[in-house]
């Protein structure tokens, strides 16, 4: 499936259409009768209209006293009308019929009794706090139209026009078949190869949000017969099928060879990102379709091709979730050849909302995950330029964004204990961070896609901290730096240290492989400037120009024996069981724009940060020195 | 309850708020452990972190040969570089485990094959096609916070972090317990003073879509002892009790009684409309809370007073619906001491988004079924002035609103039958129909609140319809008049005709008693006309003085024997099972600005009106004539 072999998306999804309409595989859903206590959610197959009208008698509308307006004609303070209790005036409760006569309630409050009298000292007007024969409804109205999703009311609205039961479709029933022989269940421990299969239930969930009964079936082996049997078995129960993974070209090209068993392909490729693998086609007069394995793919797939189905077979509109209008200020290429979905981070910073696209991985969930919204950069259109506004789909209601406080910069777990905190202790506020490295957060914070950064940026001329990039990459902004957590950087090795390492100059050690971080990160210029110190020239180091971009990547090259030792913190020797000799201590400061350090979305997340309960959590973890958490300078 | 005695809204939340907090009423949902596949939905009760990284090991990210970039250095066209298959370049597929020492995959399409050998002419980027371990997630970091209501991407980064189950809080369970001697299940025939009760599946569904276990209970009379037993149970089984109705002073105030002798009360009565006779209480250490019966009060009371409650037992914000600007084109007062929601309708018409006020009965369901949106006015404010702008709550999803087609006017049946068609023709189309007579109709349509209107004003003048009202109300605008239907008029009769009526004429007898139609309306203009053409003076029909404000009440007072006759309609006849004697035909005509019916929203439903379909199924009706439906003449 080369690129240019795609059809564009809406091409594609018109051609699927047709090649359905021809096969009769577009026909609405079967209708069915359901109590309408139990109708929540479901769609109408046909108007309802009332039998009854609401209320069907004059009704009283508030407990009192029914009487007859002529009775009470003139009446006045010093000309008082007296009227019979229970000839002339009848007490009545809310919900009676209005007895015969009378055209009028007065409410019990306002009733002034003098024995069997009712007084009145001013003349009523007709009809009040009486509900007239319909008020409600109408009976042979229209109370409810076919297509309508029935929301709390509208069941109300049935019910009380004289209808116990409402017709409504049988909610679509959709297949999915995960396909894949490293495929294994959610489990604590994998080995090497094997993938959890999570795209079937996150599927099932929003084949469930849009109203559909998702039946996520075991993940499967491929063996071309059996596949073949269960996708039959699986149309004959349902109205969609779903193959998941198997749609890359390849050795595990299954399902395009099973549709085609048992029906068509319609379409072949789309040119979407992610998503672009996907195959369209029908078998027994039902569709089948066949989704990449990559969970964003799989995701953007099924949106795009298989909700319009499921709305069309039960007369909805094409749903689209809400937008809203984002500043873009650093420039997003797109391929001009696809639709492309980027997902996107929103801030609601000084430059109003500003967003910032995610890593564009297709097998990173925690990208939709952490995404707030999703923009889609037309076929044609290569790319959204800085500077300019575009619209977005959120994924996220907008006041939770609007409530969320965003971080772009160097990941520390501190933040994420920080994100865990602040949620709990502040149901309405967010902490969403985004993973970039130290000068990339100082990039975003100066053009307004962060609240603050996370930054370990040591000059090495003064051996202070992050003021001068600061300074540099924010030239004209007030800042305030705040103490954070002094982290220690150690040596990651084996476990059990079986090459007795003890410190920097182990690495000069013949049998010693270093593995090193990329240039430009925070532990790269701290190694640097430890072996500066030491006298300690770089090129000895065997592995030194061997780098990897991140502590985790160190680690695990570590673990595997493709190194020995590498320069890292605690938390990532413990996430892949290593050893960890501590070396030295690093500044990790939180930088943020004054205004919004002083902002009150801010202000329960710096609260939180100078609390003692936090700073003793952080301690507790190991591997930091916290004293100085929360401290601030301004750097004007 | 007396206005004065009640409680401002948030006041009497605060004050309930910290009643339940001191009898620790309100702590969190127990938690419980549900695998991650039904979790959906769901509130996570802990954060959840990673187990295991994602990808685990360095992967393979395409089908293709699996290479080390050293070996491919220097690679050019004419200097092509080949790498031995299955030692030096390894297929591979994608999920693979990338093989020891290669740091690259070229993909099978880009792959030159030449015998046991892979050719390379360019040299590949290191990790290309390679999903880096720790890309997607890495073990230890945060995934999910706890609070987080799970969407469908959830359970997937859940489950690839490496858990099969998750830890969330039980839903909160509701009991609606409905109150009254007058409630019955719904049904087709009613006696007069039978309520259906439908509140609580209303409730009830609103409930569940804010994530709760609702069970509506068999409504119940008022038999205190048998109900203080009732509410016992139901708190023994459930976090919350409603009672409904009864709420109310009077007769059938039972609620308040059946709180005190359970619990306590802690607010009685809160200053909003509808909802303001709302009951807050607690017994057993659980809320109870008594809402009233009237449906528009009891889902205010339930939004206003339990949503908060269920949000905060699960730790989630106070969720706020989206919210729109819309123009006030008409003053909308209201009760300065109250908290004031109104129903509104929205229309997009050329003054942006125009709000409308609906009929403000708290016991009329459809009203909350009509509306788009809710427009809190706020306590002390006294109502909103025109042409101001407000900030509403929406009730429907914003593109359904702008795809609403709005008509406000005098009601015919025959625009029931035309929204329902629309909507089955055009899934993204609604119409939504206001009833307020012509004349109304006609300065909504000024004012901008409507995008066309139905009008049926005789000019007793001219005998012509419509066009001299139409100048009058719209003098600046160019206005385009569409027949719709003639309709028949007549005399609604009791069944069988028992007194012989052929014709106005024998409304003179002694025999007869007559039941009108306000002044100013379509059906008494026409009255008078043919009256004023026929010679006979008005005084002279007994009961011309009495008069009903719709073609239904007209009916009832027929069918009940309170008259012998009035003029109305075919519909009006058969909805209360009358015979009807036709008389004469009127014009109802729809009338457009110019802008509107060229308008692209509303353009399918023109076409429907002309369709020969559509034309027939409203002859079919009866009672019209539809020969000139569709034609047009512009009103300059």
């Amino acid at each position: 499936m080369t690129n240019s072999s795609l059809l564009p998306l809406d091409e594609a999804l018109a051609r699927w259409r047709q090649a359905l309409l021809e096969a009769s595989a577009l026909r609405r859903l079967p209708a069915e009768t359901v109590p309408v206590a139990q109708a929540y959610g479901r769609v109408t197959a046909t108007a309802v209209w009332a039998r009854l009208s609401s209320p069907h008698y004059h009704a009283v509308a508030m407990d009192g006293y029914a009487v007859r307006t002529q009775n009470a004609a003139g009446a006045a303070p010093h000309t008082p009308i007296y009227l019979r209790l229970k000839e002339e005036a009848i007490y009545v409760n809310t919900g009676d019929p209005l007895p015969p006569g009378c055209d009028v309630v007065i409410p019990q409050e306002e009733a002034q009794i003098e024995g069997d009298w009712l007084v009145i000292t001013q003349p009523p007007r007709a009809w009040r706090h009486v509900r007239l024969i319909g008020e409600d409804m109408v009976a042979s109205e229209l109370v409810i139209p076919a297509h309508q999703r029935l929301r709390p009311q509208d069941l109300g609205a049935i019910a009380g026009s004289g209808h116990a039961t409402v017709r409504v479709y049988r909610p679509p029933r959709i297949a999915i078949l995960p396909i894949g022989a490293r495929l294994v269940q959610p489990r604590p421990q994998l080995e090497p190869g094997q993938i959890v299969e999570f795209n079937s239930m996150v599927l099932a969930a929003m084949a469930t949000e849009w109203g559909a009964v998702a039946n996520a079936l075991p993940a499967t082996n491929c063996e071309m017969e059996s596949l073949v049997q269960q996708v039959a078995a699986a149309l004959d129960d349902h109205d969609l099928v779903v193959l998941n993974a198997g749609a890359a070209g390849g050795a595990r090209d299954y399902a395009e060879a099973i549709i085609r068993r048992l029906g068509q392909v319609d379409v072949r490729g789309v040119a979407m990102r992610p998503g672009h693998s996907v195959i369209l086609g029908q078998a027994r007069g039902k569709p089948l379709v066949a989704i990449p394995g990559f969970p964003v793919s799989a995701m953007t797939a099924f949106e795009q091709m298989v909700r319009p189905l499921l709305e069309s077979w039960q007369g909805q509109p094409a749903m689209r979730s809400p937008e809203q209008e984002v500043f873009i200020a650093h420039p997003i290429p797109s391929d001009p050849e696809m639709d492309d979905f980027k997902r996107v981070i929103l801030a609601h910073t000084h430059r109003n909302v500003v967003a910032r696209p995610l890593p564009q991985s297709a097998g990173a969930i925690m990208t939709m995950v952490r995404a707030d919204a999703v923009l889609r950069i037309p076929r044609g259109q290569g790319g959204v330029e800085a500077d300019t506004y575009a619209r977005v789909t959120l994924l996220r209601p907008p006041e939770a964004i609007a409530n969320t406080i965003v971080h772009i910069g160097s990941h520390d777990l501190t933040l994420d204990i920080l994100a865990d905190q602040l949620r709990r202790a502040h149901p309405d506020r967010s902490l969403s961070s985004l993973h970039t490295g130290s000068k990339e957060g100082l990039k975003a914070l100066a053009r307004g896609e962060a609240h603050f950064t996370g930054c370990h940026l040591l000059d090495p001329e003064t051996g202070v901290y992050n003021i001068s990039a600061a300074r540099r990459y924010l030239p004209h902004q007030q800042l305030v730096v705040m103490s954070f957590v002094r982290r220690v950087q150690g040596l990651l090795v084996q476990r059990g240290n079986p090459k007795a390492l003890r410190d920097l100059r182990d690495l000069l050690r013949a049998d010693i492989t270093f593995v090193n971080r990329q240039p430009g990160s925070g532990t790269r210029l701290l190694l640097d400037y430890h072996l500066t110190r030491m006298g300690i020239a770089p090129e000895v180091i065997r592995g030194y120009d061997h780098h990897e971009f991140s502590h985790l990547t160190v680690a695990a090259a570590i673990k595997n024996g493709a190194a020995d030792a590498g320069l890292g913190i605690l938390a990532a020797a413990r996430s892949l069981d290593l050893d960890f000799i501590p070396l030295f201590e690093e500044e990790y400061q939180l930088i943020f724009p004054q205004e919004h350090y002083e902002s009150p979305l801010l202000a329960p997340m710096l609260d939180l940060i100078r609390s003692v309960d936090f700073r003793q959590s952080i301690a507790a973890l190991g591997g930091y020195v916290v004293e100085d958490m929360g401290a601030v300078q301004t750097v004007p």
